[in-house]
């Protein structure tokens, strides 16, 4: 099966939870914007195309299946790169983490887009001051407390028992947030030894490592979802 | 089986869709914390119980299986109580739909919280004025369209080809909208003949007719997501 997954070109964004799947599994894919523009998702977004309407990209067309949502695009993948155990129960419990991981990603979006997902951050960056103060202060540790605990009881190296899909997202939650969030990421260092260590250990997995040095991989900047703006950090 | 479901009490909330799912079918099940207290979570959000390890209510406990987040809930419980078609196909539209739900009903909630999700709403009122005009005026006709345009694809009568989860939680998403901004609402009718078809046919199937006439179905509150604050809907 030859993947085509579907997003922005551009920004890593919610597409990159999905490459970085691919990447470690060394899936046969193609990241079809990046080779032929943005404008080939248009007719999937319009409704030209037949099968499901995806509300927004990423999406990802497996034969005739076109699966949209980086969960689900996730739920549907993991068994079949063996990204995930192969219980039900393991299954279930990947989709769960990955949808809060999702919930995670809309909340560090809106530290810089808290009043309108369409107008420039300069336009709200008095609310977003306000807004990433409460992320950095609440829901920041509240999260990164939940990853660290869940890999306490999964063994202390993955989120579910063994490798899968779900560490890959931690790490790149981990990898934004210290590009957009230095010093509070540093201020909470030493209450995330687990979550740290599995950084490190899925930066340094071969297919991510060479994947990290390819051209594929585009840097974080301020049009993505994790941005820095020195004025949205601890002073 | 008889399922067990964990929801905060005194609010629809994100419980809502699933409680919706089994009055639906006519499921047999226990909704906890209304029985025994909210103090009946605890345990299982802070990890004293086995198994997955819930971020947030609700969460369903069906024999051993504990999943969270409401998607993966319904993708769990669709199959078992014949509210998705049997497809794999169909069931993985349902699951990007109901995903797509779940992030809609963040926006919905955050035009009453845009700063500080565990601050009062009076002291982000300037902020949720501004949140809730672009709500209107862009999210809302978005989501509205999209799912809109999912029912047209659909044969006009349903999200799939026939019944399923994602009506029920179509049909909730526009009564907690018609609660929260009715003048918004009123002045998008023509544009959503479909959903506005669809909601009266679900709250006219027997079950759930009985369901929201019963004392289960708690009325929409300023403590849910749905929020009617005059100054927040069309002036």
């Amino acid at each position: 099966m030859r993947y085509e997954l579907y997003y922005w070109t551009g920004i890593q964004g919610r597409g990159e939870y999905v490459r970085l799947a691919l990447e470690d599994a060394g899936a046969n894919y193609i990241d079809v914007a990046r080779e032929e523009g943005d404008e080939v998702m248009m007719p999937f977004l319009q409704g030209a195309q037949s099968g499901p309407l995806p509300f927004a990209p990423p999406f990802l067309k497996a034969g005739r299946l076109v699966i949209a949502q980086t969960a689900a695009i996730l739920f549907y993948l993991g068994p079949k790169l063996k990204l995930v155990p192969a219980t039900e129960s393991a299954q279930f419990h990947a989709l769960q983490l990955q949808q809060t991981v999702a919930d995670f990603v809309v909340e560090i979006h809106d530290t810089h887009h808290p009043i309108a997902s369409g107008d420039y951050y300069e336009n709200q960056r008095d609310a977003a001051k306000k807004r990433a103060e409460d992320f950095r202060e609440c829901r920041l540790p509240k999260f990164l407390g939940y990853f660290e605990h869940v890999l306490e009881r999964g063994g202390k190296k993955y989120a579910l028992r063994s490798h899968s899909y779900v560490d890959l997202s931690l790490f790149q939650l981990m990898s934004g947030l210290d590009y957009a969030f230095p010093k509070a990421m540093k201020r909470l260092n030493r209450r995330m030894p687990l979550l740290r260590d599995l950084q490190k250990r899925v930066a340094d997995r071969p297919s991510i490592a060479t994947y990290l040095a390819s051209e594929r991989r585009l840097a974080f900047n301020e049009s993505g979802i994790f941005r820095h703006y020195a004025e949205l950090d601890d002073s």
